[in-house]
C-alpha cells in the first residue's frame, strides 16, 4: 500500500473534484483553476468561482507542501504538543474549501481536512472539520448537516461526533462578540490516537460527507425569495465571518505571519461584507432568532 | 492651571466638536450621538453618521476612562517600556476618528490623539497620529495632508515630522500584502520626552490640524464623477483597510482582547468591503499607480 501521505494527497484531490463537480452542476458555471508552486517545496491547485448564479464566491484548494518549518512555527507546535521529535522537516497536505452563496437564505459552508508530518513521519497528525454558517436559521438544515457528519463519525467511533461537535462550538467562537460563527458542525486538530490507518479511513469518510451534507441544503435554499433587508443582514453576518477569520482562525493567522500564498490564505473571505454603526436586530425577528442560537449553541442530532 | 488629564479630556471634546461640525457642514446630515459608561470607571461619547451624502460611514469618539488595568495589559506595557512604576491604576483619554467617504476619489482619513497615565501619573505618555488612505492617488492631496501636519509639528520641533512620518509608514503596513494602508501621515506612541506641557501643546496643535488637513481634500473630491469600476476598486481597498485594522492595529487587537466597548473598537471598519479572487490591477492604470506608492512609500513635503 502507498504511504498515508500519498493517499491523503490523492484523497484531497478526489474531494476537490467531488465538491467542484457539485458546485459547477448547481451553479451552471465552470470554475477557474490555478496551479501554483511553493518556492520552498511542493505546491497546490486552487479552483474558484466568483459572481456565479448560486455562489457569490467559492474556493476549493488542495496543496501538498514540504520543506523546513520556520523556527516560530516549530516553537508554536511544541507549546501545543508534547514530545515532538527534533528537526524542522515537514510535509503537509489537505483540502480546504469555503462556499459563499448569493442567496441570504442559503448558508455558507467551510470544510478542511489535512495531514501533517514532522521529521520524516516521526510525528504526524490529522486535523480538520466542517461547519455551516447561515444568515437565517432553518432547523432542518442544521440538523441535516450535523446528522450526515455524525453518521460518518459513528462508523468509526461513537465518541467522535459528540467530541468533535463540542470542539467545533468552542473553536468557531467570535469571542469579542460572544457569538459563534455559525451553527457548527465538527472540528478536530492534532488527531493521532489509535494509529494512522483508522484515522485516514475516518478522514476519507468525512471528505466524502461534504457533498451530501451541504448540497441538498444549497439546492433547497438557492432560489428562496429575498429582498434588500435579507441581503443587508447577510452582509452583516459576512462581516462577522471576516472578523472570525482574520482575528481567530489559526490557519489564517498562521498563514498571514508566514510566507504562505496569500491568495490561498484569504480565499475564505466573502466577496462583500458590511459593518453598520448599530446592527442589533429587533427582538422577535428571524435575525434575532439566529443570534440567539449563535450566542447559545445547541444540539442538532 | 488644570492638570493635563483634565485639559486633554477637554481637548479631545473640542477636536470632536470641530471635526463633527465639519462633517455635518459638508454632508448636510446631523450625526447621531451616543454616550456610554464604562463599568470599571469613566465613559465616552460616540458621534457617528451612516449612509450620508458624502460620508458612507463616519465615527468620531471621545473617551476618558480610568480603573485597574488587566494583568495582561500591564505585562504588554512593561515589555514595551522600561522602568514603569508598580500598580495597575490607569487613566486614559483621547479622541479617535475614521471617516469613510462614498466617492472612490475621496480618501478615507483616520486620526487619534490620546494621553495615558499609570499609577496616578507616576508614568504618562501621549500617543496618536493621522493618516490618509486614498483608493485613487492625487499627489496634491497627499502633499497637502502631509504639509499641514508638518507645519503643526515644526512649530514644536523640526525633528518631529520626519520622525513621525517614518513611524507612520512603518506602523500602517499590511505586512502580508507588502503594502502600506495608505499614503501615511504622522504616528507616534509612548511620547514622554521633554515634559508634559510642551507635548500637550504639540498634541493640541495636531488635534486642530485635522480639519484643515482633511476637509479641503474632501470638499475637492466629494463630487468627482465615478463609475462602478472605481467603486469596485474602492471596495477592494476597503477590504485592505479591514485587514490592517483586524490583524495589525494595536488599539483594535488590544480592544478585541479586553473588555473594551466593541462598537467603539470596530467603528473604524468601513460600511462595506470586498475581497475578489484575483484583484491585481492592470499595469499602467490609476489602480496600479496607487499600489506602486503603497508598496514604496515616498516623501510628500
Amino acid at each position: 500500500m502507498e504511504p498515508i501521505r500519498t493517499r491523503m494527497t490523492a484523497l484531497a484531490r478526489r474531494v476537490q473534484d467531488q465538491v467542484c463537480t457539485a458546485i459547477e452542476a448547481l451553479d451552471g458555471t465552470a470554475m477557474r483553476e490555478e496551479t501554483w508552486e511553493r518556492p520552498g517545496g511542493g505546491g497546490g491547485t486552487s479552483r474558484s468561482l466568483q459572481d456565479g448564479h448560486v455562489f457569490e464566491k467559492a474556493g476549493v484548494n488542495v496543496s501538498a507542501v514540504h520543506g523546513e518549518l520556520p523556527e516560530g512555527a516549530v516553537a508554536a507546535m511544541r507549546e501545543r504538543k508534547q514530545n515532538l521529535p527534533d528537526g524542522r522537516a515537514f510535509f503537509a497536505t489537505g483540502v480546504s474549501l469555503v462556499l459563499h452563496p448569493r442567496n441570504p437564505f442559503c448558508p455558507t459552508v467551510h470544510a478542511n481536512y489535512r495531514y501533517f508530518e514532522l521529521a520524516g513521519g516521526a510525528a504526524w497528525w490529522f486535523g480538520g472539520g466542517a461547519d455551516l454558517t447561515p444568515a437565517y436559521l432553518f432547523d432542518d438544515d442544521a440538523r441535516h448537516f450535523h446528522r450526515v457528519h455524525k453518521a460518518a463519525c459513528d462508523k468509526h467511533d461513537p465518541a467522535y461526533y459528540p467530541r468533535f461537535k463540542k470542539a467545533c462550538d468552542t473553536y468557531f467562537r467570535i469571542v469579542h462578540r460572544d457569538e459563534s460563527r455559525g451553527v457548527g458542525g465538527i472540528f478536530f486538530d492534532d488527531l493521532d490516537e489509535g494509529g494512522a490507518e483508522p484515522l485516514f479511513a475516518l478522514v476519507a469518510d468525512l471528505g466524502d460527507a461534504i457533498v451530501p451534507a451541504y448540497f441538498p441544503i444549497a439546492r433547497r435554499r438557492a432560489k428562496h425569495p429575498y429582498d434588500e433587508s435579507h441581503r443587508r443582514w447577510q452582509q452583516i453576518r459576512r462581516g462577522r465571518y471576516v472578523e472570525f477569520n482574520l482575528v481567530y482562525d489559526r490557519g489564517t493567522v498562521f498563514g498571514l505571519k508566514t510566507d504562505a500564498r496569500i491568495e490561498s490564505v484569504l480565499m475564505s473571505l466573502p466577496l462583500t461584507a458590511r459593518w453598520e454603526v448599530a446592527d442589533r436586530p429587533e427582538p422577535g425577528t428571524p435575525e434575532a432568532a439566529l443570534l440567539e442560537v449563535l450566542r447559545h449553541p445547541r444540539g442538532w442530532t
